[in-house]
C-alpha cells in the first residue's frame, strides 16, 4: 500500500477497468479474470454501481427510469453511497486478505460521468473521494474508443438503452475527455489501450498490460 | 428570501418541525397544517427522507432493515440524495409558486442523527448543505423531550422499530444534544417546544409559536 493521494492508498491488487459505452468491457474483464486466476490467486471481480446487496438496489435506483431522474447532485451522492458500501463490505475485506479486486468501473467513472458528463465539480468529487472512498487501484486500464463507433456497438446489443446509456453524444464525449485527462494526469496508474481494435485483440492487450504491470510491481 | 448563511436562501414560508423519536411530530404537524390552511393559503406538507418518488425510494433503502445496513457516510449521502431530490422537484417549485412548505424533518436531521449521533463531520454536512441544499426553513421547531420519555411513548406503537429507531439511548442522546446546540446557535430561526406536555398542549403551542411568528416575519 502506497499514498497516491493525501487520505488515499493505492493497492497493488486492485485493477480496475473503464471506458465508454460499447468499449468492450464486458470481454476485457472476462479475459482478465481467466488471468488473474491461472496464476492460483483468489479474484474478486465486481462492478460499479453494486457490488453489495444495498448497493445494487443503489444501482437499480440509478439506472430505473420509471421515477423521476435524479438531479446531477443526487446522482454524484446516490454513487458514491454505493460505492461507500462497497469498499466497506466487499473490496476492502477482499485485500486485506490478500486477494485480487478487478472490478468494472470505480471512482473515475465518477470524475468522467457525473465531473465532464453533467459538469459537478471535480474538487467536490476528489473531497467524496478522500472522505468516503479511501482506496484507489494500482493499475486503472482505460478502454478508450471513438464515441461514435462505441455508441455503435451497444446498439447492437438486445436491451434497450437504461437512463445513462439514453444520453446524447455531446455527453459521452465530455466523459471520453475526462477520462483521457485523468489518464494523462497520472500516467503511474493508467494504461490506456484503443479499444477500437477487435474485441480479441483488445483484449489481449489488456492482459498484455497487466502482466507487465504485475511484472514490475 | 434572505441568506441565513453563505450560499443558503431562507424562505419565511418554509417551516420544519424536528425532534427525535417519541416527540409527537404527527400530531403537531396535522394541527400546524390546519392552522395555515385556515388561511386559504396553499400548503405543502411533506417529510423527509422521502417527498418525491425518487426520495420515497432512498427512504426505503435507508429503513430496510433486510440488506447490509449502510455505512454512517453511506447513510448520510442517501440522505442528501433524497434531499436534492426533494427540494428540487417539490420544495423549491411550492415555495416558487407561494405555497407554504410544511416538512416533517430537514437538514438539521442530519446534523442531529448524521452528526451527533454517529460522528460524522459537521463542517462536512454543512458543504453538501450549501452544495446540494441552499435552502432552509423560516421557522423550524423543535420539539425537545427527554430520550427515555420519548422512547417510552414509542414502544406503545403497534409496529416494531426501524433501523434507526432501533438504535441505543446513547445515540439518541447526542441526537438531542446536537439539536439543541443547533437551536441555542440560531434563535432567530428556531422554537424550542417541551414535548414532555400532552401532545394536545404540544401541538397547541406549536401552533401558537407559529402563529407569532407570521405575526412577526
Amino acid at each position: 500500500m502506497s499514498a497516491s493521494a493525501p487520505g488515499i492508498a493505492s493497492h497493488a491488487r486492485f485493477v480496475s477497468l473503464e471506458g465508454g459505452e460499447g468499449a468492450g468491457k464486458t470481454t476485457v474483464l472476462d479475459a482478465l479474470r481467466e488471468a488473474l486466476r491461472a496464476g492460483g490467486d483468489e479474484v474478486v471481480s465486481t462492478r460499479e454501481p453494486g457490488g453489495t446487496p444495498l448497493a445494487e438496489q443503489i444501482r437499480g435506483l440509478l439506472l430505473d427510469p420509471s421515477h423521476e431522474p435524479p438531479s446531477a447532485e443526487a446522482e454524484l451522492l446516490l454513487m458514491f453511497a454505493a460505492r461507500a458500501q462497497h469498499v466497506g463490505e466487499t473490496i476492502r475485506p477482499a485485500l486485506e486478505r490478500g486477494a485480487w479486486v478487478l472490478c468494472d468501473r470505480f471512482t473515475d467513472s465518477s470524475f468522467a460521468y457525473q465531473g465532464g458528463g453533467r459538469g459537478l465539480d471535480p474538487a467536490w468529487i476528489a473531497d467524496l473521494e478522500r472522505r468516503v472512498v479511501g482506496v484507489r487501484p494500482g493499475l486503472t486500464l482505460l478502454l478508450d474508443v471513438d464515441v461514435a463507433r462505441g455508441r455503435e456497438r451497444t446498439r447492437g446489443r438486445g436491451a434497450g438503452p437504461d437512463r445513462i446509456e439514453a444520453e446524447r453524444d455531446e455527453f459521452f464525449e465530455r466523459v471520453r475527455a475526462a477520462y483521457r485527462a485523468r489518464a494523462a494526469a497520472d500516467p503511474a496508474r493508467f494504461r490506456v489501450i484503443d479499444a477500437a481494435m477487435p474485441a480479441a485483440d483488445v483484449a489481449a492487450e489488456a492482459v498484455r498490460q497487466l502482466q507487465a504491470w504485475r511484472g514490475g510491481a
